[in-house]
């Protein structure tokens, strides 16, 4: 099995209470890959400028990510930059630099079209769109989201998302999506639009997921510090996916275990600043992980 | 075994988006006897007023709830106004008149002395430190505050939360009184004055405890509708501490199950507007919903 994942190639700048970082390695697309990478083999489409240094995802190509899909372009290479205050569950985002992804329409290379699971992070529901039609041979389909094509691209975003089967948004964008103050309705709306599962990113306060059987929630994991919070939605979503694609099916159990993986490795994410903490990370240190969320979430027999 | 709880009863007028309802029965030691009842005896020492509907009690009085130690005194009942907008986890207080509250010193009837368990809702510290000096049977106490004692009446706050076992705020309150954004080291901080176990409230994203065992959480049930958050706290708190009365001792498992019964407890509270839900609560339906919370919780061995 493989995941095909199109997404952003980024340099970040970031601050937060515990330090700041300039130009680092950052990207939906790159947070997402280091994260299912763990559990798959992931197929990577993206662009950068001539400016990017490749040599920063290398510890993607060692762990089997295919980066054939990488385009660089004449130019400079997608920067953002984004400030967290003590609470870090709120993006302050200081400014988007989009260069080479202007104008970036994702090609798949020959053997990318084989993906048998799709992951299209958040970037123009049309670019989704695009790849959504190259990858003909997908049988499972996750998107993300945010406010910008919430407000801006609101049409195009309700075709993508008739078109997915799991879509995952952050509680406010999804309550803005199906205007509603309530978690449960708002699940419902997506729902009636075709997607199965709806993944509801909750910050510090964890996950909650609907799918066909009901309600399913996970909390975050407790740190005492979390450095820095870019990048935890897209590594929740590659460890779940990640985890869906390799065991090949999605049952009620198994996307129970992929929120639980989703939850592990994103906390790992936010430990650290960039892809710090996801450069080390191994299968079994988050095997070990999960089995302390057993632990803290047991509810006992009464 | 019995608990004893003091506390406020109330005369609230509550507005929140789903209505308005005025001068209701509410009140921290109501809610949390309502919810205490459901599990065991409890002694109820308040104040009110000459206007206060005492009939509204009755239904508390059927569940063996002893009110001979609300006092009945010269004037106006204690009376509080708020607000919730859509972000329910936001209380707006539009209005306090303590009335017959703000001279109040509690006096323990004679049988009250011998309850072995103590709930101190949230009222001045020196109120609370003066309940815990006539308790003399006490060998479990459990404390709530609020972040007007933090702010104003800290060293007071300090000393009485060196006398309890169990601490229980809200997150905001916690990171207030310890000092930190982070969760973990505001526990720990309030667990070297003495308390062994803090439990910190979410709201709508349920409840973590801390205890010497480490971190264990509980979400929130999911409901369509949260019609009226007030007293969602205290009737956790009863649903909390009545088991553990009930069950004879504090171990790891009886915590874990008196944190779900705290959380399915408060999943009725706010579901309705005042007491409306918990004067028809059953332990019936308490069980029930503990059932749900077990199903949609469970981390699934990977």
């Amino acid at each position: 099995m493989s995941i095909l994942v199109v997404g952003s190639v980024a340099l970040d700048t970031v601050e937060t209470p515990f330090g700041k970082v300039h130009e680092v390695l950052g990207g939906s697309a790159v947070y997402f890959a280091a994260a299912a990478s763990l559990f798959t083999t992931v197929k990577l489409v993206a662009i950068v400028g001539t400016d990017f240094p490749l040599a920063e995802l290398d510890f993607l190509r060692e762990r089997g990510v295919d980066l054939s899909g990488l385009q660089v372009a004449p130019g400079r290479t997608f920067r953002w930059s984004g400030r967290y205050d003590y609470d870090l569950n709120t993006t302050h985002t200081l400014d988007t630099q989009l260069n080479v992804f202007a104008d970036f329409h994702p090609r798949l290379p020959a053997g990318f079209a084989a993906a048998e699971t799709l992951f299209l992070a958040n970037i123009d529901p049309l670019l989704q769109y695009e790849v959504r039609q190259q990858a003909r041979c997908v049988r499972l389909t996750m998107m993300d989201t945010m406010n910008f094509w919430i407000q801006g691209q609101r049409d195009q975003l309700t075709r993508m998302i008739r078109a997915v089967d799991i879509v995952t948004m952050n509680e406010a964008e999804l309550r803005m999506y199906a205007g509603t103050g309530s978690l449960i309705t708002a699940a419902r709306r997506v729902q009636e639009l075709g997607p199965r599962v709806v993944v509801i990113k909750q910050g510090e306060y964890g996950a909650v997921m609907f799918d066909q059987q009901g309600y399913y929630t996970v909390p975050a994991y407790p740190l005492e510090e979390v450095k820095d919070p870019t990048g935890a939605g897209d590594s929740f979503a590659g460890g779940f996916l990640g985890y869906l694609d390799a065991c090949g099916e999605v049952t009620p159990r198994t996307l129970r275990q992929a929120m639980v993986l989703g939850s592990v490795v994103a906390s790992f994410t936010v430990s650290e600043f960039s892809l710090t903490a996801l450069r080390d990370l191994t299968p079994a240190r988050v095997r070990e992980r999960y089995e302390e969320f057993r632990h803290f979430t047991l509810v006992e027999p009464i």
